[in-house]
């Protein structure tokens, strides 16, 4: 790599974040099916897979899940960890008869914004639980609190972090990833794992922007506050009104804006 | 909008920068396809649609398409303005034969960063002819040309850019979206609707990160140079060498890196 300064050309040695893809596959007895293809830093793979499959409202518990595996039969030596199979157990899963595409994503799903979060509402999601309120001075310390945990981004500059925190502020887990909605499906997909959803006294802040897709994932795990570095779109702060989550964007140093939610923010007046 | 600075609460009135589903159809002959849906910010939609489709190698040149036009028969009027169609004319695209499913990332393309490589190679794709050299003063313009045009982020905060300059380093087209892959299609499709591709004396600057996907789209559109604000990904590097591209990254003041192709860039030394 070579650094331009002022038209003065250095060479340096530089870190990068590893993106490659990896399928996400589900077996339910003998059937095993190709359900996702993210690209995707390698790492906390399996609570990528999880988190993935939960926010698709495919799996509900961690006990819905027998295994999680890498396809280390594959052919291909290098694709074998970039194939994740997650086995259920338990009865047939109705939810499971799903086409052979992009299922997250169709146009029965709905295509306007207000058909997306009717359907929501459709698939029995509640309005969150009011869950804790939170002082100003919690939600300003998360952003170096992330940062300072954020080893990766220290080094490349390349990557998304998700943290999810303790209502008291405390960060549980970072999750970084090329893409954001995977680092978002890794942070809940660990608290899956270990059992911990809903997370109805939680917070997660993200490092970028707050889109509809996150909203919804963190919706999905019962988290009732989403903090973000930059902006919400339109969509995402429909979803916090609808559903009674707190929206928190552009959190910079002492300042940040509420966009839906603030009875969970105590401020000073 | 409540927003807080120090503890103090104000209410305020804020834009939001807008978030709906666009489903992207296929029509040849008397059979239409659905091809993807993407959250997009609205507008430039055509353009979107075609950007896509051609970066998926669907389309080839703008003497494919016949007609482009959004559903406004479609019963539900909240969805006319969601659902583009793209009608070919000619004789049958043996491309179109492609699964109902989300057909850009399948376990077909390969599972490893090296074989989505020597895929895109297998495809017919060639190494980017040499193009310009670009002096240093032109690449270190590029950022405040991108934001002085970002009119919607100035408002909200919350769209990545893509803009396309002419070796010189004048813009010729600014895009925003929610989505940055957007904002690249949007920007490419227009000038793909113009007939100007392939892009061998342009650039390409985007207000965040270069990941695969962002690369691919450039290489497919014969973009030389890829300039971004943030880091690039191992993949979109790996890209930008195997194919001749020129990938500059951390683009901000008088600095940037060059991690490909630094040929193409003047320097005093």
């Amino acid at each position: 790599m070579r650094s331009i300064d002022r038209g003065q050309a250095t060479s340096r040695i530089d870190l990068l974040a590893t993106e490659e893809p990896m399928e996400i596959r589900l077996r339910h007895g003998r059937r095993t099916q190709s359900v996702a293809v993210t690209m995707r830093t390698p790492g906390a793979d399996f609570e990528l897979a999880a988190g993935f499959l939960f926010a698709e409202n495919l799996i509900h518990s961690r006990d819905d899940i027998g295994r999680i595996e890498y396809c280390l039969d594959c052919e291909d030596v290098l694709q074998q960890y970039n194939i994740v199979t997650v086995a259920l157990r338990g009865p047939a899963n109705p939810n499971l008869a799903i086409p052979d595409r992009n299922f997250g994503m169709t146009s029965s799903c709905g295509l306007c914004g207000k058909e997306r979060l009717d359907q929501i509402e459709r698939q029995g999601v509640k309005t969150l639980l009011p869950g804790p309120v939170i002082d100003h001075t919690v939600v300003t310390s998360l952003p170096d609190k992330l940062r300072d945990a954020q080893g990766l981004f220290t080094a490349t500059g390349g990557l998304h972090a998700a943290g999810l925190f303790t209502a008291a502020g405390d960060l549980l887990v970072l999750r970084e990833d090329v893409g954001c909605h995977n680092a978002v499906d890794k942070a809940i997909g660990w608290a899956f794992l270990e059992g911990m959803l809903p997370l109805s006294d939680h917070m997660l802040m993200v490092s970028g922007r707050s889109s509809f897709e996150i909203a919804q994932k963190c919706l999905a795990a019962g988290i009732p506050v989403l903090c973000a570095v930059s902006a919400p779109s339109s969509l995402a702060v429909d979803l916090a009104q609808r559903f009674g989550m707190t929206l928190v964007g552009f959190l910079r140093g002492e300042r940040f804006n509420v966009y839906a939610g603030s009875d969970r923010i105590r401020t000073d007046r």
